[in-house]
């Protein structure tokens, strides 16, 4: 990895929102240092082989990011917690101040602070591959947010939504196969199916 | 199990809604037998061992209710398919319209025809003792539906979630420690809080 080290191009410098890809922490370190201003939104995505390999390295991306993404198990080994409450609590004392904590077919949650937001996972008739569902996640997410240029909590429960939304399409088929040829329109349609998954009326008696 | 013949008392022989505990299916099918008038409402939970056990005596009565609680793995082993969409479908076809899958800490579905409905667990800084949440669920469940008297989708979602809701208590204490005083206020503020972690602003584009 050592010998992979990205350069920014010049017109892409002055981001305001920046996405770190799964890669060995030094080179997402090395993405940071290029950007003069610090960006408004920086989402970092990890997992379990750098918490392994690079542990210390990683502590220092992480404190400077707004945004982690990772599994259930990665939330747990990162924070030591069973509980993923508390172990989102813990993470946001390392750094960032939202946590999304991906559970594959059972959904995802978002939290930041005290507050907390749950996206389900599609229910599908079949999952034919989940390899790339959380790269697309996380690239449905930092794309509705770039797409918005809002960085509420409340924009941030729609991301969450953007991301699970297009990662359903993603294990429909092989690799990237079903991306490809993905229309707005079949994603504004399971958008919908999202809605009425989870929305009800509350009554207050 | 064969000596245990319960007897409905007369003032509870014209109920509207009826739900058979996880008990053994002869048991189940006495006491729908016992009835005279079809109740509007009937729902059975049960549970793997009897599907083990007694699967011919299941089948029976699982012909003659309307709604099914069941968890994941029992979903898979009731209908012999592994996605929960399909197993759901298959279910339909032995009896039951409605069939609820628990999920444990990853929440419940519920489906109807092509409707499906999410039903998140709330996120718990810890479980102290799960035994008894399923039980809980389904008292919650029929509890609502027998409150409002109402046995369309909208209001089965609202059952699901005041199962849930419960559930969630159930799970904080040992045994039934957690419900002795739960207050009404408690409930409502629990409810709230399902409100707040599921439901989101659409955007269509």
């Amino acid at each position: 990895m050592a010998n992979f080290k990205p350069i920014i191009p010049e017109n892409f410098i002055n981001t305001d929102y920046l996405l770190l890809g799964n890669l060995h922490p030094a080179v997402q370190m090395a993405v940071i240092k290029q950007i003069p201003v610090r960006p408004k939104l920086v989402v970092l995505d990890t997992m379990n082989f750098w918490m392994d390999k690079t542990w210390n390295e990683l502590m220092e991306v992480i404190a400077k990011i707004d945004v982690i993404t990772i599994n259930d198990e990665e939330a747990r080994q990162l924070s030591g917690e069973y509980s993923l409450v508390k172990a989102a609590h813990k993470i946001q004392e390392m750094g960032p101040k939202y946590v999304v904590i991906k559970k594959g077919e059972h959904g995802a949650l978002l939290f930041n602070d005290d507050n907390v937001f749950f996206a389900p996972a599609l229910p599908l008739e079949e999952v034919f591959d989940p390899t790339g569902a959380g790269d697309t996640f996380a690239g449905g997410f930092i794309g509705h947010i770039t797409k918005t240029g809002d960085i509420s909590f409340e924009n941030m429960k729609r991301a969450v939504i953007a991301g699970s939304n297009l990662a359903s399409f993603c294990v429909e088929k092989f690799g990237t196969e079903r991306m490809e040829n993905l229309s707005p329109e079949e994603i504004q349609k399971r958008l919908l199916q999202f809605k009425q998954l989870t929305q009800f009326d509350i009554e207050l008696s």
